[in-house]
C-alpha cells in the first residue's frame, strides 16, 4: 500500500488476519500503518518510491490520493500491478475529470463548469459567467488535492471571486466551479469490484458533516427506498464506468427537491465505511484486499439494524481510553496519532436495535476520548 | 508480550485497533507476532529476554507457557509488573501445583497423584501404586510442558508402566499420574479477570478434541444449564483462587457418570477461545490487553445463536486461501506460519442460526485451506 495512515493500519490489521504479507511505503517510521505493517519501506509516493514498494509487492494499492499518476502509469507499462489502476485513479482524484467522465454518461450531480487555464483573469471569467448564468452564492474547488489545506470556497458574489482568484495565484492546475446545492443529507455508497467485474454494496450510509468535516455516519441512512435504490445503482454505474478494482466510496448529496446528486468518490477504503469493521459480515479492509488480490468478495450485510461510527476528532484536552473502553459495546479505534485540534485520530462504532441510543453510546465513547462537541475547520 | 506465536498475531491485531504500541519478544524474524507488532525484540524467554523486553514495556504478559518462572520472579521483585504474575503462572503451568492448589478448595478434579522424585524407580512405584488403587488404564503427564512434543500418556498396565518410566529417563521434572475419564464431552470456560477482581465469562464453549488436538469449538455447548452453570462458577473459583489478570481458560471434562472435573487452565489467550473475535462484542484479545492495561472489562456477549471455529491444521497438500475466502461467511484467520502436518495454522468462524449448518460453513472453509479430515498426532 502506497501511503501509511489510518487506512493503512486497518487494511495492515485485515491482512494480518488472512496471513497476508503487507507492506507500506511510509512518509516517516512513526506513520500508523508503518508500525503495524509487516514491512515499511520509506518513502515519497512518487516514482522512486513506488518503484522500491513494488519490487516485493505483488500488486499495488493506495491510502491516499497524492499519488505521481504519470509515475505510477509508467510502472503499469513495464507491468506493474496497481488495484486501483492509474487510469482510474486519474478520474477519481481529479474533481474536473470525474465531472466530465461521468457527465457523459448521464449521471445526475450538482451544475459544474471548468477552469483549466490558471491565469487569474480566466479564472475570475469562468467564475463570474457561471454565476451569471446559475446564480450566487457559488462554490469552486481545487480540481485536485486543496490549496492550503481547504478543498471547497464557497463565493457568494463577484467581489469574493475576485479575492479568490487573487488567493490562489500561486495555485497551478484546474478549478471546478459548480452550484450550492441545497442540502437536504449527505450520503456515502460503499461498494467493492472485483477484478471480473462483480459489485458487491454495502447498506446506504448516511453521513453528518460539519464545516467539511464527517463527525458520524449512520447505517443504514433513513431515506425512502426509491433514493437508496437509486443510490445503489448510481454507484454501481461509477464503480463499472472506472474500471474500479478494490473499495469505492461514492458521496452524494440529496436536495431540498428531491434530487441525487454524485459530489465525490474515493477509489480506496474510505472514511465513511470504517463501520463495517464490526457492523458487517466482512469490513471494507477485507474486501478491499480480497478483491486487489482477484479473491472472493465477501458477504457485505449487516450485522444489527442500525451501526453508527463517531470520528474521534483532536480536541483541547487529551482523551481518555479508559474512560472510553467503559462504555458498553463502544468498539474503539485509535490510529496512535499526536493530537491536534480537528484532525481525525480514530473512530467510534456501536450496533444496535435502537438508534438513538446507538448514537448515544458512540458519542460518549467518542467525547471520552477527547472528541470535542463542534468543530471549526477542516485539518 | 513474551512469546510471538499466533497469541501475540492477534493480540498485536487488537493493540493496532486501540491504537495501543505492541512489542513482543520473539525467537525469530518471521515468527507470527513479531510481522505485525509495533516492536520486536528478538531473544529467548528468559532473564535476558524478559529484561530488554521490560524496558521498552509497562507491563509483561505472555503467549506461552515455557517462561523462565524464577527470571520473572526476579524482575518482579524489581518493580516489573507482570500480568499475570509469576504467582498465577507458577500454578498455571504447572499441572501437579495446579491439582494441589485446586485440591485444597475442594475443586473436582480427576483421581490424581503426584511423584516429584524423577528416579525411574520412583517413578514406576507411584505409577504401579496408583493403578492398583483406582485401576488400569490411566494417564501419565509431566507437570510442566511435555516430553518429545507429548503431554500425555496412556498406560494400560503394569508392563506399560515400565515401558514408559523407561522412555522418560531422560525427561527431569514431576509427573502427575491420574485416572483415565470416562468422557461424555470436553469444555472450556473463559473469563477475563480485571486488576480489581472482576470478572466475566463468555458463554461455556464445547471442544471437539482428537489425538489431543483441539478440532472444533462450538459455542454455546449444549449441555443441560446446570452443568453450565456449574461450570461457569467454577472458574470464577479458579480465576480467584489463582489471582489471575488477563484470560483464563479452564478446561473441564463432563463425564458419562455427570460429573464436571477441572482438567488443565492456561492463562493466556486460548486457541478455545478463537471464535470470540467474531463471535463475541468483545474478543478475548481486547479483553485481555483491557485488564492487563487496568482497562475496564468489554461486554462477553455472543452475536449468533451458534458460533463455530474450526481450527486449520496442516495436511498434506497446501491449501488455497481463495477456495475459503469463496464460502460465505467464512472468517479465516490465517498466521503465516509454515506448513506441517497437524500444525496449527489458522481457524475459520462461522455464525448463524443452525448448528449443523454453521458447522459445514466452517468445516467447508477450513478443508479448503488443507486442514486434514483426520489427524494422527499432536504437534
Amino acid at each position: 500500500m502506497v501511503g501509511a495512515g489510518q487506512l493503512a493500519r486497518m487494511s495492515a490489521e485485515a491482512a494480518s488476519a488472512l496471513g497476508i504479507d503487507f507492506a507500506v511505503l511510509a512518509e516517516r517510521e512513526g506513520d500508523p500503518g508503518a508500525l503495524v505493517s509487516s514491512m515499511a519501506l520509506l518513502g515519497q509516493s512518487d516514482l522512486a518510491g513506488m518503484d522500491r514498494l513494488r519490487r516485493v509487492a505483488e500488486v499495488l494499492t493506495f491510502d491516499h490520493e497524492q499519488i505521481d499518476l504519470d509515475a505510477l502509469a509508467s510502472l503499469e507499462n513495464q507491468g506493474v500491478i496497481a488495484r486501483p489502476s492509474s487510469a482510474t485513479l486519474s478520474i477519481a482524484v481529479d474533481k474536473v475529470a470525474l465531472r466530465e467522465r461521468l457527465s457523459a454518461a448521464r449521471i445526475s450531480m450538482p451544475l459544474f463548469s471548468a477552469v483549466r487555464d490558471d491565469g487569474a483573469d480566466s479564472r475570475f471569467r469562468a467564475i463570474e459567467a457561471f454565476g451569471v448564468r446559475h446564480g450566487w452564492p457559488l462554490v469552486v474547488k481545487p480540481a485536485r488535492g486543496g490549496y492550503d489545506g481547504k478543498g471547497v470556497f464557497f463565493v457568494n458574489d463577484v467581489g469574493a471571486a475576485l479575492e479568490l482568484c487573487e488567493e490562489l495565484r500561486s495555485f497551478r492546475g484546474a478549478l471546478l466551479i459548480e452550484e450550492l446545492v441545497d442540502l437536504d443529507a449527505e450520503i456515502a455508497v460503499l461498494v467493492v469490484r472485483g477484478i471480473d467485474g462483480e459489485i458487491r454494496t454495502w447498506p446506504v450510509i448516511r453521513t453528518i458533516q460539519e464545516d467539511g468535516i464527517c463527525r458520524e455516519t449512520q447505517v443504514p441512512a433513513s431515506l425512502p427506498a426509491p433514493v437508496l435504490t437509486s443510490a445503489e445503482s448510481t454507484a454501481h454505474e461509477v464503480a463499472s464506468l472506472l474500471d474500479v478494482v478494490g473499495i469505492l466510496a461514492v458521496e452524494m448529496f440529496v436536495t431540498g427537491d428531491g434530487r441525487l446528486l454524485v459530489n465525490e468518490v474515493a477509489a480506496r477504503p474510505h472514511n465513511s465505511g470504517h463501520w463495517s469493521i464490526e457492523g458487517s459480515i466482512t469490513s471494507q479492509f477485507e474486501n478491499h484486499l480480497r478483491a486487489i488480490l482477484a479473491m472472493p468478495l465477501g458477504e457485505t450485510a449487516t450485522l444489527a439494524p442500525y451501526v453508527v461510527t463517531v470520528n474521534v476528532l483532536g480536541g483541547d484536552e487529551p482523551g481518555s481510553l479508559k474512560g472510553a473502553l467503559g462504555v458498553p459495546g463502544a468498539h474503539i479505534h485509535l490510529y496512535a496519532k499526536s493530537r491536534r485540534r480537528g484532525r481525525k485520530l480514530g473512530h467510534v462504532t456501536a450496533l444496535g436495535d435502537d438508534l438513538e441510543e446507538v448514537r448515544t453510546r458512540a458519542w460518549a465513547a467518542a467525547r471520552a476520548l477527547g472528541t470535542p462537541a463542534r468543530v471549526e475547520k477542516t485539518t
